[in-house]
């Protein structure tokens, strides 16, 4: 879940831009990035929030009530990670239908708690009220050195993509569920608990990262946030993809586009200069125990796609405005 | 609206708390308290949550789009004032139902806008999702020396309770909704535009106060809060409360009930000791522009009510549990 406002909502950003702050002074990165970064003492404070509601981001048939504390902490951690931070402590706004009674809001906030112990961070209390519809605000709190976060916008021509993690499992285990068919145990669990991966992200902070984004709503969507941001457009070779196991049997013949527009995927894209790029995958896949590559190049913005992929076969798809609408549902792929 | 989780919840609460981290280490005051504390680097740093939901917390009929924004900040500004810190930046979770147009999301925009600019914090940033009723999920920051933060527990029997801010306004404009009159514009302002007390709240902190929490739920139900935490009891002189102009030719005979029951107030009670309290009251009134007055005295917790009210004709009032209970929305006055 991007902490900017959701993909496609160009009008509804410009809009609302006037009103937020942009950095300067105490606040080191302002709206638009995956968090924002305040200057506490001699501390670099990271804070994001996301929304999670039932029937747009869960569904009770899917996931457990500790799978839905868990997620909303999840991609809240993720957020952090792609800022060069590490989380330190967590509150949520928790709304409440009638329908869900005190043993399923404890076993929301079990899954809370084994999210904040899986990243070392705390959680230190929320608030709950009743409402019509379930969903979980969550704010995660982060730390990093306050000149060390790493924006969206500093992507440079001839940097390299690197991406920390595996794509395309929780968008394959919805286009199983969407068929039919008995959804895949390790793609499902990829939509029921992501992993953040907030050790990576500080590793390719360490190994120069210049720019850097979490996969939330799919890497061409995401990857578009970042070329926007840095003014820059990307090119990516599909064979390098870290594309999770059992993704291309549950896609077939949409293997590139649930791989890229599905989302979901909580890894990290960052822009990284060439000569530390290998060196930051394999960092960064050491830290978190996940695949990593380097998965193509950063190239001047010009007048066509600004994230292009080059397919096996060498054919090429623009991946630009490839993935999850989160206010329309509108989404290609889910 | 508490911090902590809603009132009446005393099975969920004991259900909850072994899931959420106590204070210690680098969380200098942890849940259950107006705002979670935070040691990062030099400072003390203040995190409160509230989620305002259509229909529970505000009606689009006694609202504008404008006030909604306005007090979903107030409402969490309110919370880091009772702490004795300084708001300083504020971050939102919107959850937006089909109807509610991008003119509108710019209006709740500029509402948060200008509490933020009234209070001096930074909006800076938030998520959007789709939803099937609108809520307002704020996180609010603070900022307050580490060993200057005001708690719930700190109230000793000998201190006075003071109260800053006028007590009664919102709710007796409720009350004259529900009755079908027309509301007093004075009173409804109290409900659309709640005001935060973070001046007030650093006056009575700079004065010696040892406890302190915020009027939401209203007085009785709040100082039942602090008296739990502190383990002590209050009594209160009904002659002495600060009630807001208007509200008693609203309220009539349901005059006390809805001054200390009625909620909504945004006022900040606080216990202080016996020799500072006069000068505490005049500070905090000072400081925000309000009525603040000495109001009662914090004694020993016996077998009786923790919080009673002795009326002006010498009869009494037990105050404990009367207040609005966020979750189920059975509160005796809305």
């Amino acid at each position: 879940m991007g902490y900017c406002l959701a993909v496609g909502e160009f009008d509804l950003i410009r809009r609302l831009a006037p009103y937020l702050d942009v950095a300067g002074g105490q606040l080191l990165v302002g709206h638009g990035d995956d968090a924002a970064v305040l200057q506490v003492g001699d501390r670099g404070l990271c804070v994001a929030v996301d929304v999670l509601v039932e029937g747009v981001h869960f569904r009770r048939d899917l996931s457990g009530w500790g799978d839905v504390g868990w997620k909303a902490v999840a991609v809240n951690v993720s957020d952090i990670a792609a800022m060069g931070a590490a989380p330190t402590a967590v509150v949520v706004g928790l709304s409440l239908p009638p329908d869900v009674g005190d043993v399923e809001v404890e076993a929301v906030y079990a899954g809370m708690r084994e999210a904040c112990d899986r990243w070392g961070a705390l959680l230190v209390g929320g608030d709950t009220v009743a409402a019509p519809v379930l969903s979980l605000a969550v704010t995660v709190l982060g730390d990093v050195a306050p000149t060390a976060a790493v924006p969206r916008s500093g992507a440079r021509p001839g940097d390299r993509v690197v991406v920390a993690g595996a794509l395309g499992a929780a968008a394959a285990a919805l286009v199983q569920v969407e068929a039919g068919a008995v959804p895949d145990d390790r793609l499902l669990a990829a939509h029921r608990r992501p992993r953040a991966l907030p050790a990576a992200g500080r590793a390719l902070a360490a190994h120069g990262a210049r720019a850097m984004i979490d996969v939330s709503d799919g890497l061409g969507a995401d990857l578009g946030h970042l070329c926007e941001a840095s003014g820059v457009a990307v090119r990516l070779r599909a064979d390098a993809l870290p594309v999770a196991d059992g993704v291309a049997g549950a896609a077939g013949d949409r293997l590139w586009a649930v791989v890229c527009g599905g989302g979901e995927d909580f890894a990290l894209a960052a822009a990284v200069p060439a000569g530390a790029a290998d060196a930051a995958a394999a960092a960064a896949a050491d830290a978190d125990g996940v695949p990593a590559a380097v998965v193509g190049e950063v190239v001047r913005r010009g007048a066509g796609a600004a994230v292009v992929l080059t397919l096996p076969n060498g054919g090429t798809m623009d991946l630009d405005g490839l993935g999850y609408d989160h206010r329309h549902g509108t989404g290609d792929h889910r």
